[in-house]
C-alpha cells in the first residue's frame, strides 16, 4: 500500500530556526520610529516585545537561530506534524498532479500558532514578565498563546475581534478554558476602542483595531508586554519549523516541491511553510513557485499599495514598508477571520516586489467548495483560512491537468475548522456571498499613506 | 530530552483485530431471539447488519480476524495515533506514578468512532448495500459514520438523540458536511419515536431510543442496513486497533500497564483500549487492572443489574445478556452524551462477573474539574466522555501518592472536546451540577427483566 502520511520523530523536531532575512538577495527596507522617524531600534521594540523577540526581529545575519529547550519540550506536545499525501483529493480532481498538505491541524489548539506562542510567552517568562496582551482575529492565536501563557505561569488578556467572538464563541469557551481573559474589540476598556465605538457603533471590528487596544494595554500596565501572532519577522522565523519538517518529509516521498502554497493573512503560515524551501531558489538549486492565497475581499498582495504604514488601525505600532490596502481599512465579515488583516510583512513585501513568490486572491465562494471537496475526500475540516490555501492547490492542479503536466504542489493546511461550523452551516444554507472591493476604496484608503 | 509521544509507522497499524472471546476462560451467554426465544443466529443478525459484521459478531473462536485492505487504507487517514506520557499532569499532580494516553482524539472526527465505522461502511459497500442507518449520542459515532458513508458512496441518515443535537449543533454541521441526512431523535419520522413523543413531548432522548428509530428506518427501507457503534461484539473487536497499537508503543517506553482505563458508554473505546493488554491476564503472565470509567448517573457496571435485556428502548434489537439500568431508563441529561447509554455488552458484562475488569462510577463536576486540569497541563481539551477515563486516572495517581507506590497507569483518550464547549462554559459559569439516581428508581426500571 503507498504510505499516506509521513511521520517524524520527536528528535527530528528542528533544533533552529530558518531567518530567511539573511539569505534574502535585497533586504527588506527598514520599519521606522513614527516619533523620531529613525530606522526602529531593539530598545525601540523591547518597550513592548520581550528584549529576545526585539532581537530576533532586527536580526539580518544569522541564518539559523536555536531554539530553547524549553521551546523544543513543549513542541513535543503536538510536533512533528504530518505530511500527508492527499490521495484522496487527487482522485476527486482526477489529476496527474501530486498534491501534499503539512497538517499543522493537529496541534492541540487546532492551527499552527503555538509555533510561536510557545517561544514568545517563554522568552517573556525567562525576562520576569508578568502578564501579557495580544489580538486574535478567528481566536486560533489567541487560543494557541492562552495554552502558551498557561504553561510558563503568564496571566494573559486577549482582545478578540468582535465579529469572530460572536461567530466563533467555542474559540472563546477554550481560551477561558486555558486560564485566559478574553475582551470583544473593540472595546471601551481602551482609548483606541472607546473612540472607534463612539464613530462607529456597530463596528465588528478588525485584527488592526484589536492591536491597537492590546498594545494600549501593554503599554499602560507596568510588568506587561504584547506578543504578536502574525506579520513580524520573529513570528515568522518561529513558524518555519513547519517548512524545515516538511522539507525532511518530502525527502522522505522522495519528492520536492514545484509549488509551495499558504493561506496569508499577516504572513506566519505562509512564511513558515515557504521560506525553508524558498532558501533553495536563492542559491539557484531550486525553482518553486511560492504562493500566497488571500481573500478576494482583502487583497493587500494582489491589489493593496507598497507603503509605509502602520501595523494597526490607531497608529500605536512602527510604521512598516509594506503592502497594504490602509490601516484603517474596514475588512468584510468573511468567515476567515484570521486573513482580515490590511497588510504583510516588510520581508513578504520584499519578496513580492522582487517577484520571488506570488499571491492569488480567493472569493469565499470558491474557498468553501474546495473546504468541503477536501473533507468529504480527506477527512478533515479545514479552517475557512486554510480553506484559501486549499483553494489555489485545486487551482494549480485544475491548471496542470489543461496544460498536461504533474506538478508537485505542497500546501500547509494551517489548522482545522471544527470550531467554524456556523461558517459550514452558511454555506450548506446557501447564506454566504463574495465580497468585492472597489478599486476607489483602496485608492481612498491608502492615500494618506507615505510612498516609498 | 524525555520522550513525550512514541510515534508509529503507517506500516504498524495492526495487520488484524483481536477477538477477546475466543480467549475469554468463560464465554458470554449467547444473545437471544426474542421471538423464537433461542441464541441469535447468523441469519437473525444478517437481517439487519453486514453479513460480515453478523458472523464477526457471533465468532467465537479466530482469535484474531485480518483487517481488509481497504480498511486499513483508510485507517492510514489518522492512524497510528501516538501515545504520550502525561508529563505534564504529572507534575500538576505530584505524583511518581507513570501516566501514558493513548490519543484517539487525532482523527479527524475527533474520536475512536472511525476504527469501526470504516470496517462496518466497507462491509455494507461490499455486500451491495447502498443506504444505511444509525444513531449518534454526543454525534462522535454519528460524525465517524459520515465519513466512513461518503468515503465509500453510502447514503447515510442518523438519528441524533436530541439533547446533544442541541447542546452540540456543531456535530450536525460535521455530518452535514460530510453529506449525511440527520434528525433529532425522538422524532416523528418512526413509529418508535412517534410514541414516546406522545407519551413524553419534552423528552430529550437516549442512545436507547435512537437506536429504535434507525433499527425502524433500516428495517421499513429496502437495499438498507442499520449500523451500530458500541455496545456489540464486532464494534469492540474493530477497535481493538487502539489496544493493539498502544501494545507497542508501551514497548518503546519500555514499560507495562499497571492499570489500564476507558471510559465506558456501550464499551466500545474500553474494549479496544483493553481486550488486548486483557489476554495477558489470561495467560497469567500479566496482572494488570482494568477499569471502565462510567457516569455517576447513568452507573450500570458498579449498580445496574445483570439481565436479559433489549439494547434499544422500543425493544426491536435482540436480548442481550447484560448489566442494565433497564432498557427504558431515561439517564439526566449530562453533557458526556454518548455516555448515555443503559447497558454494557455481553462480554464486558461477563467479563464484570468474572471480576476480571473493574468499573467507577465518576460525578460530572468530577469529570470536568479533570478534564480542566488536563487541558491546562497537556494542552488537549478532552471530550466530557473521554474525561471520565481522565478523572478516574487522576484518582488512581492520587491514591498510588497515598500508598507511597508508583504505578504505570495507561488511559484513552477517546476524543477531543471542541465541540463541547458549551458544556465548559456552564462548567465555568458555575451552572453545572451532579446527578445521582436512587437504588428504587433502579430496581422498579429493571423489575421487569427476566432474570439469568
Amino acid at each position: 500500500m503507498q504510505s499516506k502520511k509521513f511521520i517524524l520523530q520527536e528528535s527530528d523536531i528542528p533544533e533552529a530556526w530558518y531567518n530567511v532575512i539573511a539569505d534574502m538577495p535585497e533586504k527588506p527596507l527598514p520599519m521606522i520610529n513614527p516619533e523620531t522617524r529613525q530606522p526602529l531600534s531593539v530598545d525601540d521594540l523591547s518597550a513592548l516585545f520581550s528584549k529576545e523577540a526585539s532581537s530576533q526581529e532586527l536580526n539580518t545575519t544569522d541564518r539559523f537561530i536555536e531554539i530553547p529547550d524549553e521551546v523544543r519540550e513543549m513542541y513535543k506536545i503536538y510536533r512533528p506534524t504530518p505530511l500527508v499525501r492527499a490521495s484522496g483529493l487527487e482522485k476527486a480532481l482526477d489529476t496527474r498532479a501530486h498534491i501534499y498538505f503539512k497538517n499543522e491541524s493537529v496541534s492541540p489548539v487546532g492551527s499552527h500558532k503555538l509555533n510561536s506562542a510557545i517561544p514568545q510567552a517563554y522568552y517573556c517568562k525567562k525576562e520576569g514578565v508578568t502578564n501579557i496582551t495580544t489580538e486574535t482575529g478567528a481566536g486560533q492565536w489567541g487560543a494557541a498563546l492562552s495554552l502558551a501563557a498557561k504553561h510558563f505561569g503568564l496571566n494573559l488578556a486577549v482582545y478578540m475581534v468582535k465579529v469572530s467572538y460572536n461567530q466563533k464563541p467555542y474559540r472563546r469557551s477554550i481560551m477561558q478554558t486555558y486560564g485566559a481573559e478574553v475582551i470583544a474589540s473593540p472595546s471601551m476598556s481602551t482609548r483606541a476602542g472607546r473612540k472607534i465605538i463612539t464613530e462607529n457603533p456597530n463596528y465588528q471590528g478588525s485584527l488592526g483595531t484589536a492591536i491597537s487596544e492590546a498594545v494600549e494595554l501593554a503599554r499602560s500596565t507596568p510588568g506587561c508586554k504584547y506578543v504578536l501572532g502574525s506579520v513580524l519577522n520573529h513570528v515568522a522565523l518561529h513558524q518555519t519549523v513547519i517548512g524545515l519538517e516538511a522539507e525532511k518529509q518530502m525527502e522522505m516521498a522522495g519528492e520536492y516541491p514545484d509549488i509551495v502554497i499558504g493561506c496569508f493573512g499577516g504572513g506566519s503560515n505562509f512564511s513558515g511553510i515557504s521560506f525553508p524551501f524558498m532558501r533553495h531558489n536563492f542559491s539557484g538549486s531550486r525553482h518553486t513557485r511560492f504562493i500566497a492565497a488571500e481573500p478576494e475581499s482583502c487583497p493587500k498582495l494582489t491589489r493593496g499599495k507598497f507603503r509605509y504604514d502602520f501595523g494597526d488601525e490607531a497608529g500605536y505600532t512602527p510604521m512598516i514598508p509594506m503592502f497594504t490596502l490602509g490601516h484603517d481599512f474596514a475588512p468584510a465579515n468573511i468567515h476567515a477571520g484570521g486573513l482580515r488583516y490590511h497588510g504583510a510583512g516588510s520581508v513578504v513585501s520584499q519578496l513580492i516586489r522582487n517577484q520571488l513568490m506570488e499571491a492569488a486572491d480567493i472569493p469565499q465562494l470558491e474557498t468553501f467548495a474546495a473546504a468541503t471537496l477536501f473533507a468529504q475526500t480527506e477527512g478533515i475540516i479545514p479552517a475557512p483560512e486554510s480553506s484559501h490555501a486549499i483553494a489555489a492547490a485545486i487551482r494549480e492542479a485544475r491548471r496542470a491537468n489543461e496544460e498536461g503536466s504533474a506538478p508537485v504542489i505542497l500546501f500547509n493546511l494551517s489548522g482545522h475548522g471544527l470550531i467554524d461550523m456556523t461558517a459550514y452551516d452558511s454555506y450548506i444554507a446557501g447564506d454566504l456571498v463574495n465580497h468585492q472591493i472597489s478599486d476607489e476604496q483602496i485608492d481612498r484608503d491608502t492615500a494618506d499613506l507615505q510612498g516609498i
